[in-house]
């Protein structure tokens, strides 16, 4: 027995592919000042953004990106079926309190950094199964709030390691619907949890990147399509050690990606001006970079498919604590123009 | 334009509602010596389950109940298309771990207490939408990594007020397929944040039951039902005290649920020889609740139709420290035997 919208044995292929009507973006002062900058809808000024603390600040952003791309869908929060949202506070803070404020029913994600595609990959699975008009997928990250929490408080000013990323302050949105004006998703293939063993916090390029390529591996076996039917892979917050390894481990597969590979983490930033490591990091970075840069692209016609994945570490200091490794997960989600 | 799955405004009506193939439950030793205890797959004889640390040993609970419930349907975890599941633990560490170990395609879910009803309402979903064959919905809690993370560590002593609740130590596992024998899932009523202004992480009973309240008077709204077309309606884990402030605020709105209204949270302990205080909570709560007495009475006859809410305070002890309150969600399903 086979199900009618799998190919393959991992992956959905959407039998209606639903149509990404808006996307939104946030982002901080630094984001604002990188290589994307232009592509983003809103720059904050300052890393509290009028509040009384960073986590109401990020909260606050994942408000506004939501509320921004319902706007721009000339669409009510009331018109939004379900909102699915998560972000890398503890209990998923900034998602609670902005369906809080929002009032639109709410399912709540948690796959860390690719919370992103793991909504957008749910929002389609939704609507192509004809349970909603209209799904929002939302999330955000800001560096200084995800620090404190996983790392060190940021006015420690510890020194951080060449393979640490930086994560990206900000919030993007997505408004999918049936029918509209819009690129479409016409795949997904969730993640699985890989870990090899990484117990460094600061080095989640090397943890995340045997998630991602397994995932993209997975996709290329299960449609029988190859690199060269993409006019970009995208990771989502590999970085340039991450994407390093995840360029030779696909290579040791016998998928060439050398020409057409990026990820966000390296897109977001100017790394040398901008003193940001290996590259940005974050729920925010795969989904600002999406719903500005990409869109954009796509809109344009200069991409006509991509194959994104989202990339989390399932970082937790707790399991650190007790000797655990740092595992990761990527979802991928094909995208066409 | 009305979606071909829905009724009213926000209940989804499933086109070929999803059959529970199985159900499979893990619980302590508190748990197993209570009211339900003969209902439970497993209980473990302490709240170490051999390991080093009670996040380790809730870990274990999560793995063994979805091995189990996999192994009742007499199925492989390389059969299992999505598993959805999540915890109360930051970062939902249980469930990113028992993911890794069991190697399924993975979708993380945060909704503190509702997460089995997350799980459950969006596995219907996705195998009516026809994406899987087989997604099984898992979720824990644990009373020590609960306590010591929201609260005090156990160790210490701390007086516990009337209002508290017992988080349960347990992992439910629910398998759904689109054909099979078992109960149905027919409807799904997606919870939204409320929020009343408890501040209190020993009051969440309190927190929860507005939430609640929402999703069954939408529930009714939607579908032109009321209480008597339910042989049970049950709440995940709001206690007593926020049983009887549900079945006030329902009573305000003309939902007489005096004769077939119960919550899990009473169910689970004998709450004057226990010392639980105002009952169970808890992820694992509603979900072995279900695994074990919900789906026992159904399979055998003794409930034709029920619809369960499972409940979430979306408490962070970083959201109390800046002023917040403890927001609310209730997810609702409907089960027909």
């Amino acid at each position: 027995m086979s199900a009618p919208k799998r190919v393959g044995q991992h992956t959905l292929q959407f039998a209606n592919p639903p149509v990404i009507v808006a996307t939104a973006s946030v982002v901080g002062p630094k984001e604002g000042e990188g290589p994307l900058g232009d592509t983003f809808d809103m720059v904050i000024d300052d890393s509290y953004f009028g509040e009384e603390t960073w986590e109401k600040a990020e909260r606050k952003m994942l408000e506004e990106a939501v509320k921004m791309v319902i706007a721009k869908a000339q669409l009510k929060p009331q018109d939004i079926d379900f909102l699915l949202a998560g972000d890398l506070l503890n209990q998923t803070i900034s998602a609670n309190y902005a369906a809080r404020s929002l009032g639109i029913p709410f399912l709540g994600l948690y796959g860390a950094c690719s919370t992103m595609y793991e909504g957008m990959a749910l929002a389609a699975m939704l609507i192509d199964g004809g349970f909603a008009h209209h799904v929002v997928a939302a999330c955000s990250s800001h560096y200084d709030t995800a620090e404190r929490q996983y790392r060190f408080p940021t006015e420690q000013g510890i020194q951080r390691p060449p393979t640490a990323q930086w994560t990206v302050t900000g919030a993007g949105a997505v408004l999918m619907a049936p029918v509209g004006n819009g690129p479409r998703i016409t795949h997904a293939t969730i993640g699985r949890v890989l870990d090899v063993g990484i117990k460094d916090p600061n080095d989640m390029g090397s943890a995340m990147a045997p998630a991602a390529v397994d995932t993209i591996v997975r996709h290329f076996q299960d449609t029988g399509r190859g690199p060269i039917d993409y006019d970009l892979i995208i990771t989502g917050d590999l970085g340039r050690v991450g994407h390093e390894i995840a360029t030779k481990l696909l290579g040791e597969k016998k998928y060439d990606v050398s020409k057409n590979y990026s990820d966000c983490g390296i897109l977001i930033y100017d790394h040398e001006r901008q003193d940001t490591h290996a590259g940005g990091s974050g729920c925010a970075c795969s989904a600002v970079v999406f719903a500005g840069h990409l869109m954009g692209k796509l809109n344009e016609g200069r991409y006509k498919r991509i194959l994104g994945v989202g990339t989390g570490a399932l970082l937790s200091t707790t399991a650190t604590q007790q000797g655990e490794s740092i595992p990761g997960i990527g979802h991928g989600v094909v995208i066409e123009g």
